[in-house]
């Protein structure tokens, strides 16, 4: 284990994580907020803290996959510490202000504050920004402003880029993290401009685009998006939803005007072809059993399917008093989850497909003994390697969901509670079915509820292998 | 395909049938009962059909894996239609009877009878009888019968017998087929006899235990086993129950007192830790919060949760009213179910144990790149092609699962309703929550429902696969 490495990488996340803090701080300043002093302190903390750990030199260059996939779990459990720190100095519960700070970075947008409106601007600011940088990866970041970790840093890509395989857009991994950052700022900036164009206040443009790239979910309105009771500005945010939760990869190549690949993609064509369908069966089962009329029952499907299929989990109806067909619809489609190499969370379709193809490759072996084909995904042959850790990915990912559901049922919650509560987080969604449905909050449960649940998060964020890591007693020993 | 062979093992398979109808008609003779009729009527028919169906010649000798696990499936799709016929001249829907049989032969015990006291005696033992000729498989019993299919035995019984690895424990198939007949009904005697002495009617303890010993779950009782009001009955059936959970692999060992290599069983061992664990996490629970004494909670506890993890599904507590955190339990015991190699259902506990080394092994690969041992399981290595089967079976589990909970939901009952009538009939148990409770029955649900339950079911029985190769249009090809 390269251990100065490591430390010098917490460090740089650190100190980011105080820069990331000065525009919250800022604002806070220009409100008069309550919150101007927490955030002074919290930058001075992760800011001090930080430039001793940057000074650490390294004795090896040598980093290795198993140092890649510690540095990163580390960082996300060190980020969720210290981004707390504002929520904290500001009257929050330690545990619910992690709980908070773990579902921004995650982007999953599940809540303990019951009326993000009432919360001073600067928190609000951090709030979103939480989920704006963990959405794409601190640690992309970190490659993209320095590229200074030699071959270290494909190992941190790997181990913080969801998807079960990952894709170098450009020959050297800090150009690519340049790259993902450029798209993504892109996206920011023109989803902001067009909700502020369709009539959203600037601070809301902004907060919201933030909370959509990275499919977040947080809003700094009470009642989410359903507040505007505009249609434009909900078309345009399930249209940036929907871009956020396609591969990268695949914008990337659209970007360059390969438009010819990007729409060869075979995740892009399964992921459109399962949100259609959803957004088509739920929209006939709220026309039939709702009486809710044609257009109002597409657009409602559309916007909550999309939102809850990327794992963004925004509210613009109360889809909890839906009928129940179509909410074990929404529930499938939070499992399913975006495009590996998104900002959405989920098991993910292109693991899905693997799966799938597996399945049929297992059945042809029964029919004709003898024939062992490889699995190809996109035109290329994927690795044996590769399909088996998607089969032990999707099982630890079941395994987790139903642990969780059980420590959640220890506060005597119903079924329907415990289960999409996990599943909401191990998916970075947000918010669940019942007592944490989309006008609820999960502010009443029990710490250790909390604690259990904002370690799912983390675990589906970082996509499981990370974190089980560290509970290996070789990792620790010297 | 050899069409010939399929067709003289389903010929085989309605003579079978029609022989174990006898002892049904010749009850219903004995107390006059008005289903008398139904059974001479089922038994000509399969019988004649059956008959003809025998003198089918084969042309070739050569059966093949596909050509096993086609027959296995289409045996038990006739061996529904069939089955279903008592049932369905005695005023039944088809839907319905079919329902019923199949939950009959593939061990569940989801019933759609809101009385069974209220049934004939004859149909009450047909009802029991279609558990105990399912449990151990009825092409098991075609083998145990007449042993010359030759080298076809082997893949009928690879398709028929539940687990992940099927052993042989004597040289020639037929051999042992004999000796898995001769430990079951050994067993069946002893609950039968043990009953008895126990207080229980002969007529209830020979039904009893025929569905004990398959894990089946039907009573002849309205209120289960909690009418028989008896503290011994009750300890009786749950080791009885627990039992048929083991691998009969490992009870023919230790029947040949072969007790050291029985005992060293690797999945016995998880079995019975993990039955231990709940029963104690369920009684500690049921104690804290419902008020009840040790002595209750435990035996409450210790029959539910043997009831549920074997499959069975007999219920003696309206586990339904229970608090939230065991009722996750129970569902999670559900989900896992017995041994391999037994009568149970679920996903089986050995199949677990190689998804969780399977889990370990990708962690211990990310950590030390260059290493890949080999999984082994009860001290042997087990090979890739089975870990990558047990994989994708835990895949389509899960996806068969949320798909007819899908369906059930068009019904308009809750999301624990839908997930659990699909669980319970997946994992051939029986009772699921709610409306689907210890307490309810299956008959309110709409046609559709019961048929995609009744088909889950068999899903759930035959392990998946053998269903799931009828779909390809290359079975039906000439």
């Amino acid at each position: 284990m390269n251990r100065s490495v490591i430390a010098r990488v917490i460090g740089l996340i650190l100190c980011i994580e105080a820069l990331c803090m000065v525009p919250s701080f800022a604002i806070a300043l220009f409100t008069h907020g309550a919150d101007s002093h927490a955030f002074a302190v919290s930058i001075a903390l992760c800011g001090g803290v930080g430039g001793l750990l940057t000074r650490i030199k390294s004795k090896s260059k040598r980093f290795q996959t198993r140092d890649g996939f510690v540095a990163v779990a580390l960082c996300w459990i060190v980020m969720g510490l210290t981004g707390a720190l504002p929520y904290a100095l500001s009257g929050y519960s330690y545990v619910d202000a992690v709980f908070e700070t773990v579902s921004g970075f995650t982007t999953t947008g599940a809540t303990i504050v019951s009326a993000p409106s009432a919360l001073p601007q600067g928190l609000q600011f951090w709030r979103a920004l939480t989920q704006w940088m963990g959405g794409m990866g601190v640690l992309v970041m970190v490659l993209a402003l320095m590229p200074s970790l030699g071959e270290g840093s494909v190992n941190l890509m790997k181990a913080e880029s969801p998807g079960p395989i990952s894709s170098k857009l450009r020959p050297k991994t800090s150009e690519t993290a340049k790259s993902l950052y450029i798209i993504y700022i892109a996206l920011t900036a023109a989803e902001t401009l067009m909700l502020r164009v369709a009539g959203m206040p600037l601070f809301d443009s902004l907060t919201t685009a933030f909370t959509t790239i990275s499919t977040g979910g947080f809003s700094v309105r009470d009642e989410s998006i359903a507040y505007y009771h505009s249609e434009p500005i909900v078309w345009i945010i399930i249209v940036f939803m929907f871009v956020s939760g396609i591969n990268f990869g695949v914008l990337f190549q659209a970007q360059r005007r390969a438009w010819k690949d990007a729409l060869r993609s075979e995740e892009l064509r399964w992921y459109t072809v399962i949100t259609v369908g959803a957004v088509a069966l739920i929209a006939v089962d709220l026309v039939l059993k709702t009486g809710l009329g044609v257009y109002q029952g597409v657009s409602q499907s559309a916007f909550q399917v999309v939102t809850l299929m990327t794992t963004t989990g925004y509210a613009t109806a109360d889809f909890d008093l839906w009928p129940y067909f179509s909410k074990l619809i929404l529930v499938l489609v939070m499992f399913i989850g975006g495009c590996a190499g998104s900002t959405a969370g989920g098991v993910k379709v292109s693991r899905l497909v693997i799966l799938f193809k597996g399945l049929k490759r297992e059945l042809r072996r029964i029919l004709h003994t003898r024939e062992v084909r490889p699995l190809t995904l996109e035109g290329e042959r994927v690795a044996e390697g590769t399909v088996s850790s998607v089969s032990v990915f999707f099982f630890a990912y079941i395994v987790i969901l139903l642990v969780c559901a059980a420590v959640v049922s220890l506060d005597e919650v119903d079924f329907t509670t415990a289960f999409t509560a996990a599943l909401t987080t191990i998916s970075n969604v947000g918010p669940g079915f019942v007592l944490v449905g989309p006008t609820c909050n999960f502010g009443f449960l029990s710490s250790l509820s909390k604690i259990v649940l904002t370690i799912t998060m983390l675990l589906g964020r970082l996509e499981i292998m990370p974190l089980l890591v560290l509970l290996f007693p070789s990792v620790w020993k010297k």
